[in-house]
């Protein structure tokens, strides 16, 4: 369910235990997801990386064994970025449809300001494609969860399963594709088109 | 509008003027689509493509300037074939609503069959950005074309735009990747969760 929060996953190989490693590590991740983003794998590199993030070569093997290694753990870190961004404000509990909108709304903010995301999880599909899967079902999961607990409150058909999470989720990932990452569309905006459908679908009343 | 045939993207450089010609470049074209989709863009060979094919080196050079063209061509050809699939049986007028159904299974039937069209298509972002768009451009813009023919005869909301299409689109893209690539799900269950999303919603009535 949405209000269990899952494990965040391995960001690295190895994990730091001081908290200048944890900086050391997210300013690591944070260059490659430029370097990546603006090179793509192939051109990428870890001294690219490195002079990115202002830290020794040294620092990097301290935490990845090579260049797969770190985006692998970049997609990852990536993942659990969008989680959090869809997820936020979702703490207080709301009705099933407003919580799909809030959460899109989080997700489109988060790719306007990250638009090198759409080309790294992209590109994870033929750099590491079991992270690639990885990320969207574990994202089906995640909006699966919350379903069945609107289900469970009585607000959304009971009849809804995983197919429903999926067509979800590809309404998202498109929109912030098109309007986000293209575009700069108002996400409030956006997210409300998305939100209707779900709330009373496309056909006149 | 969806009756109106859009003329068909050119499929190579040098347009074949004999059936002869035109069944050496579709021979081209197919071998083109498992060379790419089993091998990805930089393992692919042009030699690949012509063993494949069956054809001379000489036939392909009468077609395409290179590697690029030819996967170029391809994504064009892919995008023009999944239109057919998806107007397959649309003679008859529909209920908008059932058009997106039918347009919807036409797609899973094909993408079922063509297991390798996101491959190729997601490659086509890294290797050729310009037709990555288009396609996605041009698919929407078909569902546009129907959501307003089904607004003109009064038989869906007023109110929907471009981003409605956006979002139909991704549903239809996920699903696909989801119960038509990664597993063979029936292509009419999944269709139908689409059409009911379209149609109702899902929040309980």
């Amino acid at each position: 369910m949405s209000t269990a929060a899952p494990a965040p996953p391995a960001a690295a190989d190895k994990v730091p235990r001081t908290e200048r490693g944890r900086q050391t590590l997210r300013k690591l991740l944070n260059a490659a997801e430029i370097e990546f983003g603006e090179k793509g794998f192939h051109e990428a590199s870890i001294n690219g990386i490195t002079t990115r993030a202002g830290t020794a070569l040294g620092s990097f093997y301290t935490y990845f064994d090579s260049k797969e290694a770190i985006f692998r753990a970049l997609v990852g870190d990536l993942s659990a970025r969008v989680r959090e961004a869809a997820r936020q404000r979702q703490e207080e509990p709301r009705p099933a449809l407003e919580q799909e909108r809030v959460a899109l709304t989080g997700f489109l903010r988060f790719a306007a300001t990250h638009k090198e995301i759409y080309q790294i999880i992209d590109e994870a599909k033929f750099v590491d494609p079991e992270s690639y899967r990885e990320h969207y079902r574990s994202t089906a999961r995640r909006i699966l969860d919350r379903l069945e607990a609107g289900i469970a409150r009585g607000e959304l058909r009971d009849d809804l399963e995983e197919a429903h999470a999926w067509a979800i989720m590809g309404m998202n990932v498109f929109l912030g594709m098109r309007y986000a990452v293209w575009d700069d569309e108002d996400p409030d905006r956006i997210a409300a088109v998305a939100a209707d459908i779900l709330g009373r679908g496309i056909a006149k009343a």
